[in-house]
Protein backbone atom coordinates (compact mmCIF):
# COMPACT_ATOMS: atom_id res chain seq x y z
CA UNK A 1 0.00 0.00 0.00
CA UNK A 2 0.94 3.73 -0.72
CA UNK A 3 2.62 5.35 1.98
CA UNK A 4 1.02 8.63 3.43
CA UNK A 5 4.20 9.89 2.33
CA UNK A 6 4.67 8.37 -1.29
CA UNK A 7 1.00 9.56 -1.97
CA UNK A 8 1.56 13.27 -1.04
CA UNK A 9 5.55 14.43 -1.24
CA UNK A 10 6.61 12.41 -4.30
CA UNK A 11 3.17 13.43 -6.15
CA UNK A 12 3.91 16.94 -5.54
CA UNK A 13 7.30 17.49 -6.48
CA UNK A 14 7.04 15.61 -9.82
CA UNK A 15 3.64 17.77 -10.91
CA UNK A 16 5.99 21.68 -9.34
CA UNK A 17 8.84 19.66 -11.40
CA UNK A 18 6.54 19.34 -15.02
CA UNK A 19 5.18 22.49 -13.81
CA UNK A 20 8.59 24.15 -14.24
CA UNK A 21 9.17 22.96 -17.54
CA UNK A 22 5.69 24.35 -18.81
CA UNK A 23 5.97 27.60 -17.47
CA UNK A 24 9.67 27.60 -19.34
CA UNK A 25 7.52 27.23 -22.37
CA UNK A 26 5.48 29.41 -21.56
CA UNK A 27 8.18 32.41 -20.83
CA UNK A 28 9.68 31.13 -24.20
CA UNK A 29 6.98 31.63 -26.00
CA UNK A 30 5.79 34.88 -25.08
CA UNK A 31 9.58 36.12 -26.04
CA UNK A 32 9.16 34.47 -29.14
CA UNK A 33 6.22 36.19 -29.89
CA UNK A 34 7.93 39.40 -28.71
CA UNK A 35 5.38 40.08 -26.04
CA UNK A 36 5.63 40.97 -22.42
CA UNK A 37 6.29 37.77 -20.65
CA UNK A 38 4.84 39.58 -17.61
CA UNK A 39 1.32 39.53 -19.40
CA UNK A 40 0.65 36.17 -20.22
CA UNK A 41 1.60 35.92 -15.75
CA UNK A 42 -1.53 38.17 -15.56
CA UNK A 43 -3.92 35.96 -17.96
CA UNK A 44 -6.99 34.61 -16.72
CA UNK A 45 -9.17 32.03 -18.30
CA UNK A 46 -11.76 34.80 -17.34
CA UNK A 47 -12.06 38.20 -15.66
CA UNK A 48 -12.97 36.99 -12.27
CA UNK A 49 -10.62 33.52 -12.18
CA UNK A 50 -7.54 33.71 -10.44
CA UNK A 51 -4.31 34.67 -13.12
CA UNK A 52 -1.11 32.14 -14.23
CA UNK A 53 0.71 33.38 -11.53
CA UNK A 54 -1.92 33.03 -8.84
CA UNK A 55 -2.22 29.15 -9.87
CA UNK A 56 1.29 28.35 -9.35
CA UNK A 57 0.65 30.20 -5.80
CA UNK A 58 -2.14 28.14 -4.88
CA UNK A 59 -0.29 24.90 -6.37
CA UNK A 60 2.45 25.66 -4.07
CA UNK A 61 0.51 26.51 -0.97
CA UNK A 62 -1.55 22.89 -1.47
CA UNK A 63 1.71 21.13 -1.60
CA UNK A 64 3.18 22.72 1.23
CA UNK A 65 -0.03 23.05 3.34
CA UNK A 66 -0.36 19.15 2.70
CA UNK A 67 3.47 18.70 3.80
CA UNK A 68 2.97 21.03 7.07
CA UNK A 69 -0.66 19.49 8.26
CA UNK A 70 0.50 15.66 7.67
CA UNK A 71 3.68 16.16 9.72
CA UNK A 72 1.94 18.46 11.96
CA UNK A 73 4.89 20.88 11.82
CA UNK A 74 4.83 24.60 11.07
CA UNK A 75 3.64 26.21 7.42
CA UNK A 76 6.25 28.37 5.92
CA UNK A 77 4.43 31.46 5.06
CA UNK A 78 5.97 32.26 1.30
CA UNK A 79 4.45 36.05 0.20
CA UNK A 80 2.46 35.53 -2.70
CA UNK A 81 4.51 38.47 -4.34
CA UNK A 82 5.70 36.76 -7.53
CA UNK A 83 5.11 39.00 -10.97
CA UNK A 84 7.58 37.40 -13.41
CA UNK A 85 8.12 33.89 -14.77
CA UNK A 86 11.55 33.60 -13.08
CA UNK A 87 9.70 34.58 -9.52
CA UNK A 88 7.32 31.77 -10.05
CA UNK A 89 10.15 29.38 -11.03
CA UNK A 90 11.55 30.47 -7.73
CA UNK A 91 8.35 29.73 -5.92
CA UNK A 92 8.25 26.19 -7.23
CA UNK A 93 11.79 25.88 -6.43
CA UNK A 94 11.15 26.85 -3.06
CA UNK A 95 8.80 24.61 -2.65
CA UNK A 96 10.15 21.88 -3.81
CA UNK A 97 13.54 22.54 -1.74
CA UNK A 98 10.64 22.38 1.21
CA UNK A 99 9.20 19.12 0.55
CA UNK A 100 12.53 17.33 0.40
CA UNK A 101 13.13 19.02 3.38
CA UNK A 102 10.06 16.71 5.15
CA UNK A 103 11.17 13.28 6.22
CA UNK A 104 9.45 10.42 5.09
CA UNK A 105 9.19 8.94 8.53
CA UNK A 106 7.37 12.36 9.62
CA UNK A 107 4.60 10.92 7.91
CA UNK A 108 3.45 8.08 10.01
CA UNK A 109 0.40 7.85 11.01
CA UNK A 110 -0.82 10.85 9.64
CA UNK A 111 -3.73 9.32 8.48
CA UNK A 112 -5.48 9.21 11.58
CA UNK A 113 -3.70 12.94 12.32
CA UNK A 114 -6.83 15.27 12.98
CA UNK A 115 -7.04 18.04 10.12
CA UNK A 116 -8.39 21.25 10.01
CA UNK A 117 -8.99 23.39 7.03
CA UNK A 118 -10.90 26.57 6.22
CA UNK A 119 -13.54 25.24 3.61
CA UNK A 120 -15.58 28.50 2.67
CA UNK A 121 -14.63 30.40 5.96
CA UNK A 122 -15.78 27.27 8.10
CA UNK A 123 -13.48 24.90 10.05
CA UNK A 124 -13.57 21.64 9.01
CA UNK A 125 -11.94 18.96 10.54
CA UNK A 126 -11.12 15.30 9.28
CA UNK A 127 -8.66 12.58 9.21
CA UNK A 128 -5.12 13.29 7.93
CA UNK A 129 -6.35 10.60 4.85
CA UNK A 130 -8.99 12.08 4.17
CA UNK A 131 -8.02 15.45 4.13
CA UNK A 132 -4.97 14.06 1.04
CA UNK A 133 -7.50 12.24 -0.99
CA UNK A 134 -10.49 14.39 -0.87
CA UNK A 135 -8.66 17.62 -0.56
CA UNK A 136 -5.01 18.07 -0.99
CA UNK A 137 -4.76 16.66 -3.98
CA UNK A 138 -7.51 17.15 -6.17
CA UNK A 139 -7.33 21.30 -5.27
CA UNK A 140 -3.11 20.53 -6.08
CA UNK A 141 -3.96 19.38 -9.25
CA UNK A 142 -6.54 22.06 -10.25
CA UNK A 143 -4.13 24.40 -10.01
CA UNK A 144 -1.29 22.72 -11.59
CA UNK A 145 -4.18 22.06 -14.89
CA UNK A 146 -5.37 25.19 -14.72
CA UNK A 147 -1.55 26.75 -15.18
CA UNK A 148 -1.66 24.05 -17.66
CA UNK A 149 -4.79 25.48 -19.26
CA UNK A 150 -4.43 28.67 -19.08
CA UNK A 151 -0.87 29.02 -21.09
CA UNK A 152 -2.77 26.31 -23.62
CA UNK A 153 -5.05 28.51 -23.89
CA UNK A 154 -2.96 31.15 -25.35
CA UNK A 155 -1.48 29.04 -27.64
CA UNK A 156 2.31 27.77 -25.74
CA UNK A 157 2.71 24.93 -27.63
CA UNK A 158 2.55 22.27 -24.44
CA UNK A 159 1.22 18.98 -24.77
CA UNK A 160 -0.32 16.55 -22.17
CA UNK A 161 3.03 14.94 -21.83
CA UNK A 162 4.52 17.95 -20.50
CA UNK A 163 2.07 17.69 -17.70
CA UNK A 164 2.15 14.09 -17.12
CA UNK A 165 5.81 13.86 -17.01
CA UNK A 166 8.39 11.14 -18.28
CA UNK A 167 6.77 7.68 -17.32
CA UNK B 1 -1.92 3.80 5.28
CA UNK B 2 -4.50 4.34 2.27
CA UNK B 3 -4.81 1.37 0.23
CA UNK B 4 -4.96 0.94 -3.12
CA UNK B 5 -8.56 0.77 -3.49
CA UNK B 6 -9.02 3.79 -1.37
CA UNK B 7 -6.82 6.13 -3.39
CA UNK B 8 -8.23 5.21 -6.38
CA UNK B 9 -11.60 4.58 -6.37
CA UNK B 10 -13.59 6.45 -3.86
CA UNK B 11 -11.22 9.40 -5.31
CA UNK B 12 -12.73 8.91 -8.54
CA UNK B 13 -16.10 8.21 -7.59
CA UNK B 14 -16.19 11.46 -5.50
CA UNK B 15 -14.78 13.73 -8.63
CA UNK B 16 -17.04 12.34 -11.39
CA UNK B 17 -20.33 13.17 -8.80
CA UNK B 18 -18.69 16.87 -8.49
CA UNK B 19 -18.41 16.68 -12.35
CA UNK B 20 -22.02 15.61 -12.67
CA UNK B 21 -22.82 18.85 -10.47
CA UNK B 22 -20.35 21.05 -12.89
CA UNK B 23 -22.19 19.58 -15.40
CA UNK B 24 -25.76 20.32 -14.69
CA UNK B 25 -24.59 24.42 -14.17
CA UNK B 26 -23.21 24.09 -17.78
CA UNK B 27 -26.49 22.57 -19.63
CA UNK B 28 -28.55 24.72 -16.84
CA UNK B 29 -26.55 28.15 -18.38
CA UNK B 30 -26.79 27.33 -21.65
CA UNK B 31 -30.35 26.81 -21.33
CA UNK B 32 -30.79 29.97 -19.19
CA UNK B 33 -29.02 31.90 -21.95
CA UNK B 34 -31.28 30.36 -24.75
CA UNK B 35 -27.83 28.82 -26.52
CA UNK B 36 -27.83 25.54 -27.55
CA UNK B 37 -26.51 23.09 -24.66
CA UNK B 38 -24.86 20.86 -27.38
CA UNK B 39 -22.65 23.96 -28.55
CA UNK B 40 -21.12 23.91 -24.91
CA UNK B 41 -20.41 20.57 -25.20
CA UNK B 42 -18.48 20.78 -28.64
CA UNK B 43 -16.24 24.05 -26.88
CA UNK B 44 -12.67 24.08 -26.78
CA UNK B 45 -9.95 26.41 -24.66
CA UNK B 46 -7.99 26.25 -28.28
CA UNK B 47 -9.23 24.94 -31.73
CA UNK B 48 -6.69 21.79 -31.26
CA UNK B 49 -7.65 20.46 -27.49
CA UNK B 50 -10.48 18.68 -27.21
CA UNK B 51 -13.66 19.76 -26.30
CA UNK B 52 -15.68 19.50 -23.19
CA UNK B 53 -17.36 16.11 -24.60
CA UNK B 54 -14.16 14.67 -24.79
CA UNK B 55 -12.75 16.19 -21.42
CA UNK B 56 -15.93 14.02 -20.00
CA UNK B 57 -15.07 10.74 -21.97
CA UNK B 58 -11.20 10.99 -20.88
CA UNK B 59 -11.90 11.51 -17.38
CA UNK B 60 -14.11 8.22 -17.69
CA UNK B 61 -11.78 6.15 -19.48
CA UNK B 62 -9.01 7.06 -17.08
CA UNK B 63 -11.12 5.86 -13.72
CA UNK B 64 -12.22 2.81 -15.24
CA UNK B 65 -8.78 2.08 -17.11
CA UNK B 66 -7.48 2.76 -13.51
CA UNK B 67 -9.98 0.36 -11.65
CA UNK B 68 -9.66 -2.32 -14.56
CA UNK B 69 -5.59 -2.34 -15.14
CA UNK B 70 -5.02 -2.49 -11.08
CA UNK B 71 -7.62 -5.18 -10.51
CA UNK B 72 -6.43 -7.17 -13.73
CA UNK B 73 -9.69 -7.25 -15.06
CA UNK B 74 -10.92 -6.68 -18.62
CA UNK B 75 -11.54 -2.32 -19.14
CA UNK B 76 -15.15 -2.33 -20.47
CA UNK B 77 -15.31 -0.27 -23.79
CA UNK B 78 -17.40 2.69 -23.46
CA UNK B 79 -17.88 4.27 -27.19
CA UNK B 80 -17.23 7.49 -27.09
CA UNK B 81 -20.51 8.66 -29.05
CA UNK B 82 -21.76 11.55 -26.30
CA UNK B 83 -22.83 14.65 -28.10
CA UNK B 84 -25.63 16.35 -25.51
CA UNK B 85 -25.25 16.99 -21.61
CA UNK B 86 -27.76 14.33 -21.10
CA UNK B 87 -25.04 11.88 -22.97
CA UNK B 88 -22.43 13.00 -20.95
CA UNK B 89 -24.43 12.56 -17.84
CA UNK B 90 -24.91 8.83 -18.52
CA UNK B 91 -21.62 8.45 -19.45
CA UNK B 92 -20.36 9.60 -16.04
CA UNK B 93 -22.94 7.34 -14.18
CA UNK B 94 -21.89 3.69 -16.42
CA UNK B 95 -18.16 5.11 -15.18
CA UNK B 96 -19.31 5.26 -12.02
CA UNK B 97 -21.82 2.03 -11.61
CA UNK B 98 -18.59 0.25 -13.05
CA UNK B 99 -16.35 1.41 -10.37
CA UNK B 100 -18.71 0.73 -7.55
CA UNK B 101 -19.18 -3.04 -8.99
CA UNK B 102 -15.65 -3.25 -7.89
CA UNK B 103 -14.16 -5.19 -4.72
CA UNK B 104 -11.79 -3.56 -2.58
CA UNK B 105 -10.39 -6.69 -1.81
CA UNK B 106 -9.76 -6.88 -6.04
CA UNK B 107 -7.32 -4.12 -5.64
CA UNK B 108 -4.73 -5.98 -2.83
CA UNK B 109 -1.47 -6.18 -3.69
CA UNK B 110 -1.82 -4.24 -7.14
CA UNK B 111 0.67 -1.50 -6.02
CA UNK B 112 3.67 -4.07 -6.97
CA UNK B 113 0.93 -5.38 -9.88
CA UNK B 114 2.93 -4.89 -13.80
CA UNK B 115 0.52 -2.20 -15.68
CA UNK B 116 1.69 -1.20 -19.25
CA UNK B 117 0.45 2.03 -20.73
CA UNK B 118 0.66 3.04 -24.05
CA UNK B 119 2.47 6.87 -23.62
CA UNK B 120 3.96 8.62 -27.11
CA UNK B 121 2.38 5.00 -28.83
CA UNK B 122 5.60 3.02 -26.70
CA UNK B 123 4.33 0.68 -23.97
CA UNK B 124 5.88 1.68 -21.04
CA UNK B 125 5.22 -0.96 -18.08
CA UNK B 126 5.20 0.11 -14.35
CA UNK B 127 4.17 -0.84 -10.97
CA UNK B 128 0.33 -0.40 -10.13
CA UNK B 129 1.43 2.06 -7.47
CA UNK B 130 3.80 4.38 -9.87
CA UNK B 131 0.80 3.93 -12.55
CA UNK B 132 -1.65 5.10 -10.38
CA UNK B 133 0.48 7.73 -8.39
CA UNK B 134 2.09 8.73 -11.23
CA UNK B 135 -0.08 8.69 -14.27
CA UNK B 136 -3.93 7.53 -13.53
CA UNK B 137 -4.88 9.61 -10.55
CA UNK B 138 -2.96 13.05 -12.35
CA UNK B 139 -4.06 12.22 -15.81
CA UNK B 140 -7.80 11.95 -14.47
CA UNK B 141 -7.90 15.13 -12.34
CA UNK B 142 -6.50 16.75 -15.47
CA UNK B 143 -9.45 16.42 -17.67
CA UNK B 144 -11.97 17.03 -14.46
CA UNK B 145 -10.03 20.65 -14.18
CA UNK B 146 -10.33 21.00 -17.67
CA UNK B 147 -13.70 20.25 -17.73
CA UNK B 148 -14.39 22.74 -15.17
CA UNK B 149 -11.86 25.47 -17.00
CA UNK B 150 -13.83 25.16 -20.11
CA UNK B 151 -17.08 25.49 -18.22
CA UNK B 152 -15.67 28.74 -15.80
CA UNK B 153 -13.63 30.20 -19.00
CA UNK B 154 -17.41 30.53 -21.05
CA UNK B 155 -18.99 31.85 -17.97
CA UNK B 156 -20.72 29.38 -15.93
CA UNK B 157 -21.24 30.15 -12.89
CA UNK B 158 -19.33 26.88 -10.90
CA UNK B 159 -16.70 28.13 -7.68
CA UNK B 160 -14.22 25.61 -6.39
CA UNK B 161 -16.41 23.84 -4.12
CA UNK B 162 -18.02 22.94 -6.98
CA UNK B 163 -15.06 21.00 -8.13
CA UNK B 164 -13.61 19.77 -4.71
CA UNK B 165 -17.35 18.67 -3.34
CA UNK B 166 -18.63 18.71 0.32
CA UNK B 167 -15.83 18.31 3.04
Amino acid sequence: MPSMYETSVPVFIRALDNLSTILEKGEAFAKAKGTDPSDLVETRLIEDMDPLRAQIQRASDSAKGAGARLTGTDNPSFADEETSFSELQERIAKTVSYLKGLEAKAFDGSESREVTINSRRVAVTMSGQDYLLKFALPNFFFHVTTAYDILRHKGVEVGKMDYIGQL
